[in-house]
């Protein structure tokens, strides 16, 4: 069975000496987050998930979940008290607003604990993950009465939350939705349709479950101008607070699928259920996008949290695993074999493994923190930058984090030969699970061509610009205060010159031609992903300099120092490639007739 | 259910003008292979596959195989059937010399049906895939006596073959085998020891199994000049050829793997079993190798095979499935919606996915043929030039056709968005499949060393001298002779500049520290794919003009062009960033101490 610790130093280095965490001690949320306090959440949160989440993982895959004759769904039947667990540590409330139950920590600090839920049993993880999701779009959509009644058992945990979006006729392209919304004498409405792939749809580990479902109201425009949002409620809400009669939406099976088994993927079928139109009618694509921007940060963490616990297996082995001898001469002259890690080429791929984790961590983390600054930061302009940022690089973690989560989990199943191919050492599983995060919440795809045909433009390209100055500014400022960390400044800033070039590349032909944007769109993506893990790196590796400069230096600064120069030396040659390929233009891929494929 | 139809038009393009296989007519065994003869076995191979062996593969792969407590094991219903015919219609006789019961045609037409049989079930293809790297084994390192006893019902189908080397203990250093092989007063041995990871071990298709056996006879040196290779039948032959008494080697248990769950994957326990020593003792290696050499490519043909497949089914989807709009605008107004084929971005995957493919089946159909020139060709020269270019390309395809077949897989299961991740559709099982292929015959780090460690150097780097001045060559010439070949050999000389490079830079660094020579290995194997994949295109692109100019212009033709042009521009330009890794070098590789990992 696979082990993890959690990550709990690299956390914290990055929350303390990279986003330097404390200077935000004065914002609201922040003064709770002592460092003690952050200290114990991430403590004890990566104990309690390495002690009783993280058993349930593989159990949970082999036994799957189960759709009973009535509809009913059970999770693996460690599920249930792993989850209770889970609702009475207090781990889902950590940055619930205190109003409706909540601890009022920043959401950074939840981020980071999100990630070792997902590292310890990421099927699991996405019960209470969707019903966050649920919450913010409740809490920013709905009435205040809708909060009151719905929000405070889901901080609880005691309820959970789903997203209906997808039908079987349509999944990228919501304009074609055909669930129907007739609105009641109460002003309530009543919904008939199928929504398919409903993760967390129907399950056994809460007392309520609160669909958000998009749906069309009689007469409304048919396409996404048409769409509202509803709650459906699995058991209706009594008016002292508690659930009632059972509402007209079931499960009609679930999904057989490659990974995720824990987890119950449902087709969910309203009939005539009651519903609950959540914000303005024809508006409920904006409420459904705010559960759809956090979700595609947390789908982020799941590439990165399925990337560190395969690391951390893959690393295990291979100081344990004994097979040849190391190219310069036995490394351990008395054993009959030295340990894989001696060989370069099990190293480059522990190596990448780290470079990815590490460096997608602390941009996941940077860029929660300014989630948490968008809304908090006193100065507007610093809210602005914020949100700009965020909004920039949503699209590009939730891709190139679950990208190279699933890369990183294909190189550590790698390292173990064909031990990593077979159930019982569980990095098959980890590969299984991580490949759906690249499909869902948008495709990669879509999330490629929303940073180049959305973010990329708006406001003038203003949050680009605001992000591309950044990074020449931080690698002005690396290369002359000297020191290992100008080397990865220096091939930082020739990364950075090839995603101006083909920024520039883009703004000159995508206007003539969307195609060249669309064509261009996936190394586009792909290069800012170098670039923003590379700053990350640079950050990560002045804050090493400094620290061990005032003393502090130890095995774990070198080791940050030695991933930064090699994530310099072998990630960051690939921008070049990539600005080539989207050079490269539209012309092939758009010249064959559709019959010809 | 995945649907496959073999892409026949595309072979016999690769066979008849770019391999331009009618000039090697005068060669044993390709005088059998007429233009008619070749068409029948291609067409009828194709049909045979499609409409007999891949509806096995869906139902095969959820029913598995089942050991029973006696220890047999039975494979899915449909495969006894499906193996039944396969041995009557004589598919697994193609390339087997007529006098042991084979037709005797040449290698590259056996290896172009292969590549169907993987597309249509790998699982079920590995029984027969084993069984003809067993029959070249026993060939070239037996006895004629074990020849005449062993291989014909091989040949024919009735009985099958295994190989087994990895144990508990060891997979890739072979020198620390604990099966040991006792001599008996007959000249026999028994043998004793745990094997694991035996493909196709134990099964009810075939009357007997044949395991070729790596053990160490008493007093042999402890290393890899120890290990001896046995012939361990399931049922001693008796005199008259028929299976007689039960041997002492029994599956012990089945693997629970990620997928080809159609092949059983042993745990073999050998207690006291009868074996035949095959060639000399402690000389057992050489022997394995000859069958490791055939199945490293057939192994390359299962990543190609998938890869086929996948494709086919997502270019299917993608034609069919309508979601959005074309970004130029609606392509098909009067639908509700557009084919997704119309997006940049979802023919961008299918395109890498035709243009790994089909470079692919040409460069794996060259060096089969390579390795019939090498036994037939009439020259001493030419069979030594062919002799030398399959050893030193069997590492590349091997490890670069099977990342390509699972990266292909994964593109094509991402097209499907959310259909491909669950079971109905059958994209996700290509993904579990294909992943095996990196991994075993010797995992892909394990081939990027062969390729570097040994067939770079040896003859003084012979092999290399002659590859590259093949392609640089092939360039030149295209370049003179104009056209849009001639963009494609631009690009591929640029690529081959930085194949050079890199190369020059081993030699000069790898000499001092061996250690640069593994850190450089796997970029230095995937810049040999893309110019091995890229001289490919530029043949198919040669061959394409001239069937044109010739007045046979058709779609099939342009798509070559189109296609050549898209690997030129959207592949090639990764050779300059791999030369750029491999120089990295290995100091950030090696840096880390054991215990940072």
């Amino acid at each position: 069975m696979p082990s993890y610790a959690a990550p709990v130093r690299d956390t914290k280095f990055i929350l303390d000496q990279v986003l330097e965490i404390g200077r935000y001690a004065n914002l609201p949320g922040f003064e709770a987050a002592t460092p003690d306090t952050i200290d114990a959440v991430l403590e004890e949160g990566g104990r309690f998930v390495s002690e009783v989440i993280a058993p349930t993982n593989q159990p949970g895959d082999q036994e799957g979940c189960t759709r009973h004759p009535d509809g009913s769904v059970t999770t693996p039947a460690s599920y249930k008290d792993a989850y209770r667990q889970f609702v009475e540590g207090g781990w889902a409330t950590l940055a619930q607003p205190v109003d409706v139950g909540g601890q009022g920590l920043p959401h950074v600090l939840a981020m980071a604990f999100q990630e070792y839920l997902n590292s310890a049993n990421m099927a699991f993880a996405m019960y209470p993950g969707l019903t966050t999701g649920a919450i913010a779009a409740i809490t920013a959509a709905g009435s205040d009465e809708q909060v009151a009644r719905y929000v405070p058992p889901m901080v609880e945990g005691r309820w959970t939350g789903t997203m209906n979006l997808t039908e079987p006729q349509c999944g990228t392209d919501l304009g074609m939705i055909r669930t129907r919304a007739e609105p009641a004498a109460d002003g309530s409405y009543r919904l008939t349709g199928t929504k398919i792939f409903i993760s967390s749809g129907e399950h056994d580990l809460a007392e309520n479950i609160v669909h958000l479902v998009l749906a069309k109201t009689p007469g409304a425009p048919d396409s996404v101008k048409g769409i509202s949002l509803f709650i459906v409620p699995k058991f209706l809400v009594d008016g002292d607070g508690s659930p009632g009669a059972r509402n007209g939406v079931t499960c009609g099976s679930i999904e057989h699928k490659m990974g995720i088994h824990g987890n119950s993927t449902c087709v969910m079928n309203y009939d005539d259920a009651v519903g609950y139109m959540v914000g303005e009618e024809n508006k409920g694509l904006a409420g459904m996008f705010v559960m759809m921007n956090a979700a595609r940060l947390g789908v982020g963490l799941q590439g990165l949290g399925i990337g560190e616990v395969a690391y951390q297996n893959a690393a295990a082995y291979a100081k344990d695993r004994r097979q040849g001898r190391a190219l310069t001469g036995p490394a351990e002259p008395a054993a009959r074999a030295d340990p894989i890690i001696v060989h370069p080429d099990v190293r480059r791929m522990l190596m990448e493994g780290r470079a990815y984790n590490e460096g997608l961590r602390a941009l996941i983390l940077w860029v929660a923190l300014l989630g948490d600054l968008s809304a908090k930061a006193p100065d507007e302009a610093e809210r602005l930058e914020a949100d700009d940022l965020v909004g920039l690089l949503t699209p590009v973690i939730k891709a190139y984090a679950t990208d190279k989560g699933f890369l990183v989990a294909n190189l550590a199943q790698q390292v173990l030969g064909g031990h990593g191919y077979v159930r019982e050492w569980g990095l098959e599983q980890f590969v299984r699970d991580a490949r759906i995060a690249q499909i869902y919440e948008g495709t990669n795809g879509v999330q490629a061509m929303d940073l180049v045909g959305r973010k990329l433009a708006s406001h003038g390209g203003r949050a680009l610009q605001s992000f591309l100055g950044i990074v020449a500014r931080e690698v002005g400022e690396a290369r002359a205060a000297g020191g290992e960390a100008a080397e990865v400044a220096e091939r930082l800033g020739k990364a950075l010159a090839e995603l101006q070039a083909a920024t520039l590349w883009l703004m000159a032909n995508a206007m003539r031609d969307p195609n060249q944007a669309g064509a261009g769109a996936y190394p586009y993506m792909e290069v800012m992903g170098i670039v923003s893990v590379g700053l990350m790196w640079l950050r990560m590796s002045v804050a090493a300099q400094r620290v061990a400069a005032e003393g502090g230096e130890d095995a774990f600064l070198r080791a940050k120092l030695i991933t930064a120069r090699f994530f310099a030396e072998r990630m960051m040659p690939d921008a070049a490639a990539l600005r080539a390929k989207i050079e490269g233009g539209a012309e092939a891929i758009m010249a064959l007739p559709a019959e010809a494929f």
